[in-house]
């Protein structure tokens, strides 16, 4: 996986122990398995700039979920506000994002970038109240920034990061929006920003 | 509990069993226990209209969550995605909120309004990434509209609704933000619209 990183250059440490204890590795570009470099899980998070996307396996595999600049002293308590308790977190890499200006992407009714489409170029906590009706998306393409979509209204559920710097921002089908989409469902989309 | 509804009239389905099925009961007003109106149980949820507070407890208690417009098919998996498990739902009501343009808060670093301060009248992610560097807030006044808080950054963990038409917007200590709250710990704000 090839990405290209943040203007701001990213950064975060992981922990293997709460509160910020034990065992630590930063990291300034993505790791594709933390158990090579010595950790046998996450327990606590620092994310010093950058936003990040962490998975649930290794190989940047499974559920996926955003981790902006902050601190995360138990991964356990975080985890289970995710839509279902991820046990572990493997793998790990920057999200590339533009400014809030900049983002931008079209979501469709339908896959394959098909029926009724409307621009989305904002913050949404809600897609019904900006008019759209159904309770899933189609399709999607990202035209500039980095995304997070999530199954329920207010930034809930299930969430899938769309980039535009992965296969060209296009997501044609809800398969390929993540390695464990089970579900066309969408009801809040929000922009990223590091 | 007497509180102004939003300009559009609030309106909300809730439902004994998943998927919008079983007895189901539509409110446009609060409802300080849903046994009253004749259900066990909340399962599902249509929000129509308006955005709502859902409580844990009946007469407003316990964990709170915000409710926006769009369908909630399976409360299990909604509320397993709070801090949390929240095994019931018990009380609700409409949340008074302002034009995003109008929404203004003010954030303070110590209890009763006191150390640095920092006007809020956008949404953040993150609160470090906009330059407030505590991974807690001491006190806080909503000038207008109602906001989300956070416990984590990107929306997460426990949160806690801020009303300006609640006793006068003044959330002096962390102890009065909801009747579960056990820390200080804010990293993410977002406004309410309905």
């Amino acid at each position: 996986m090839i990405r290209e990183t943040c203007p701001i250059s990213p950064q975060v440490t992981v922990f293997e122990q709460e509160h910020f204890q034990g065992k630590c590795v930063e990291f300034t570009s993505e790791c594709c398995n933390i158990q090579e470099c010595g950790l046998d899980n996450i327990r606590s998070i620092r994310v010093e700039s950058g936003a990040w996307m962490g998975f649930e396996h290794h190989d940047f595999q499974g559920q996926q979920f955003i981790l902006e600049r902050g601190e995360y002293p138990h991964w356990d308590a975080y985890s289970g506000s995710l839509s279902y308790h991820v046990e572990r977190f493997m793998s790990l890499c920057p999200i590339y994002c533009a400014s809030h200006q900049n983002s931008r992407m079209i979501i469709f009714e339908q896959e394959n970038f098909m029926g009724r489409s409307v621009e989305v170029c904002d913050d949404y906590p809600s897609l019904k109240a900006m008019g759209w009706m159904l309770p899933e998306v189609g399709s999607m393409h990202v035209q500039c920034g980095a995304f997070v979509c999530y199954q329920y209204p207010g930034y809930r559920g299930q969430q899938y990061i769309m980039e535009c710097e992965k296969h060209s921002g296009d997501y044609k089908h809800w398969k390929s929006w993540g390695s464990h989409c089970q579900t066309p469902q969408i009801q809040s989309i929000r922009r990223i920003q590091h």
